[in-house]
């Protein structure tokens, strides 16, 4: 190793322990800080950012880099490889560019909780304006430092699909657009049928699900999908998330007193995203290619864990004891329950979405912001052509119900275009991945019936959480599944589940 | 201001909001992580540490200083005295030095943790022996940097009671010494009679107090002491304490489910604490004039709260019907709770000390850490001198249980020499505080008996808190009591409640 790879690997030790610093401090404001501490905790997080951004853009970096380059061995070259792609990234916009983002994004997300609950599209276009033109500015220098972007769009892409092209991207994309409207209406009439047949399912709308004794039970299930708790905590909060790193992994979830299986699931989904950080090399931990590789694998994890583990017939079918021991009022048993949680239903809401129209949400909302960023439309065109892909996609009509429409997200108010796609793809790799698991341990389903996951987590160390970023997302896809990402591994699972109902 | 002022503001408010994460991420340390947290935790730190240092002490800091001096305002003049103060305390030690006595430090206090229990003095001393040495140094640096000290302890003593002199503080306590063993026999002869003729307490020792039930309780103390929980959270530590800013003041307690009154007085005393910080003034909130005076000025709103407000008799009456309300199954009424509260006992444990024995406790911890660092004995020394004065002032008898005795406080284990005084100046300081204000609100005991002591918020928010640290220690003192710091008034004060029960 030589001096200036050593000087740049100390660099990103201290930027690690800054992040370090702001992550923490943002659960701590997600789930323990009482409200009058917004102010001076924004003032601490923006001052710990702009050392970040001094540290990594300092002059001497850039000498470092060009220096760093001579006698490494391979693995630090994959190292030099992803400092270099995280200083460019920090690098190629102007410090100005990046305090306008963050007050025009501050603006307008702080306008937009008001402004959604009154379907106030005129007031809130007011400030979303701003926030377009300086992404369609960052989008275009962004463009301009790498020339593997064709697009605009494809280098704010790239900020979160890591690796993942534009051009795989729309393939899939164009695969599942094909499919997916068609096999909705195929799986909500055969549940229709089957409800039918069925008469009322076996859930009790009046029973109420103590909190406390939820906690006890999603902790459960924590425990049973591998999770250390002394090495991490689950608390709750206004929306699931996880985050930290090995050692001290936080996850949320939120609870409601008349059902418990939405909050199930969010935790074996950040469970899953934990799992991935805490399996990261300790080696690697605090350095660029130590990290998670990006956010179509990260969610491939947490969707791996919520839809292919806990959704599936044989673990729901061992998880409904510990279901029925702690509300033994609860009155579905384990076929029924996967049933309750198999329900297809085209809806309005993303995040309340089904495995069937999930993807459906996501197409629309990548199809409008890269020609949104590409200059193809205007801002003011968002609400009709949400609309129409709404009615085109999922069959449902909008009208001026914008808070249910083209303002219910959070992603576009403060500028993160480019981050829908990671949702559909993760859900694409999690299949491809599951579908390869299921080959190499054939009886998974034995398994699972007895609550034993442990030899999933075993497998994904090796495979997926080991790697970090040392492969590219799409070698990583392609050495543990024998192929690139591809649609027909999703379309193959959800016509197994929902057609079939195999598992 | 002229604009190298303005440039030390803005340095500053980096400084405070490095302070900031430091703080909070200790917190979420000690009340929240996850025990495996520890190492990254630990870096994460000590980075920040090494960034407050840096940004202190950069060269361009002394140049600064020096041209600041020109057209301030008054506050302006004063904000630079606390700056230049803050600064030399940083730049007076070399770099190796502070780094040495963070790990002689740290390896000492890791080894005590388990040498305390099995009374190894032996051990101990092996790594002790390093830190005093370090200490000592340090000691006599801040001497040579500052001809306000006589002796090299003068200058320990001045990081936590900044301010108030060696020879102030040794007139108080050779006062206090002449006293309180006399006082503390006829305290203990008359609280024994007293005892012999009532027969038992109204206690209940078989009582089961729930933990849930008890956090209500001194949720509700904290309210009634004027606590804003949208301005603060209570929570559970190994020890209590409190940190914080306005905004987000974050106090801990702890709870036994055998009894409740030590809860509530660590809760009282935390909120206190709490009460200083959140009352300093927002307006110099990132500066060092806008801080804490020194740790005798903050041990006086604490004790103030504790002891003068919730230890009062008549506060105790009002409260008692909360208790009461809280654990229907407890059969003390007010009187025998506040006899049980102000029991006065010698014992060997400082933290578990009455008011009548606990100056005796800092006392003799001051005589020998002064002469320690001083050089005037060594550190082998300290177990007998310890036993000696422990028979003199308290007539107990160690022995070779060094567990009770010289090895039973964290303070020394890490070099924290000067930081004992400032609990017994910070009892004379609330004593005599107390007493003026008394004769400023003459109905004060009809005031408490509704448990109503927000007079006591705004004369203290006027008179201490809103002073920061514009004014010494001393001269807080003396334009808020008339005179500076005497024992008098704590003599006048434990008389009034322990020989005549007044109060």
């Amino acid at each position: 190793m030589n001096t200036a790879y050593q000087s740049l690997t100390e660099r990103f030790q201290r930027l690690s322990r800054i992040n370090h610093a702001i992550s923490y401090l943002n659960w701590d404001q997600m789930v323990m800080m009482p409200p009058k501490g917004v102010s001076s905790r924004a003032e601490a997080i923006a001052e710990l950012a702009g050392m970040y951004h001094e540290t990594l853009t300092a002059p001497e970096v850039a000498d470092l880099i060009a220096e760093a380059g001579q006698d490494l061995s391979p693995d630090d070259e994959v190292g030099l490889r992803e400092m270099r792609r995280v200083w460019r990234q920090e690098t190629c916009l102007p410090a100005e560019l990046v305090k306008a983002k963050i007050v025009a994004g501050s603006r307008c997300e702080h306008g937009w909780r008001t402004q959604r609950e009154a379907d106030d599209w005129d007031g809130f276009l007011k400030n979303f304006t701003e926030v377009v033109e300086l992404g369609r500015e960052e989008a275009t220098l962004r463009q301009q430092h790498d020339d593997r972007f064709a697009t605009p769009y494809d280098a704010l892409l790239d900020l979160h699909c890591t690796g993942d092209s534009k051009e795989l991207i729309d393939t899939v994309f164009g695969e599942l657009r094909g499919v997916l409207p068609g096999l909705l209406v195929e799986v909500v009439e055969k549940q229709l049928r089957a409800a039918k047949r069925r008469g009322g399912d076996g859930g009790s709308g009046s029973v109420v699900y103590d909190l406390a004794e939820q906690k006890k039970l999603n902790e459960k299930l924590m425990g049973l999908l591998g999770f250390d708790f002394e090495s991490g905590r689950l608390d709750v909060s206004l929306h699931p998330f996880s985050m930290g790193g090995a050692g001290d992994l936080r996850i949320t979830t939120r609870f409601r007193d008349t059902e418990f299986l939405e909050a199930l699931l969010a935790t074996a989904h950040e469970t899953g995203h934990a799992s991935y950080e805490g399996g990261l090399p300790e080696k690697w931990a605090d350095v660029p290619v130590g990290q998670h590789r990006n956010m179509c694998i990260h969610e491939s994890q947490s969707l791996l864990f919520e839809k292919q583990i806990f959704l599936s017939r044989s673990f729901m079918s061992y998880f409904a004891s510990e279901i029925q021991a702690s509300f033994p009022d609860n009155r579905a048993n384990s076929d029924q329950l996967w049933s309750m949680a198999t329900q297809v239903e085209p809806g309005f809401i993303r995040v309340e979405a089904d495995e069937v129209t999930y993807p459906l949400h996501v197409l629309l909302r990548y199809e409008i912001e890269s020609s949104l960023i590409n200059g193809e439309i205007e801002a003011r065109d968002i609400p009709q052509l949400w609309n129409t892909k709404m009615k085109d996609y999922l069959g449902l009509d909008v009208g001026n119900k914008h808070s249910i429409g083209c303002m219910q997200d959070i992603h576009w108010t403060d500028g993160a275009f480019g981050y829908f796609p990671s949702y559909t793809l993760g859900a694409v790799n999690a299949s491809q991945i599951f579908k390869s698991l299921k080959s190499d341990c054939s009886d998974w389903q034995e398994r699972f019936g007895k609550g034993d996951i442990s030899f999933v987590r075993d497998w994904l160390q090796e495979k997926i959480w080991s790697r970090a970023s040392f492969a590219s997302s799409q070698d990583l896809i392609k050495e543990t599944t024998g192929s690139g990402t591809s649609a027909e591994f999703y379309i193959e699972h959800l016509k197994a589940r929902y057609l079939e109902e195999l598992y």
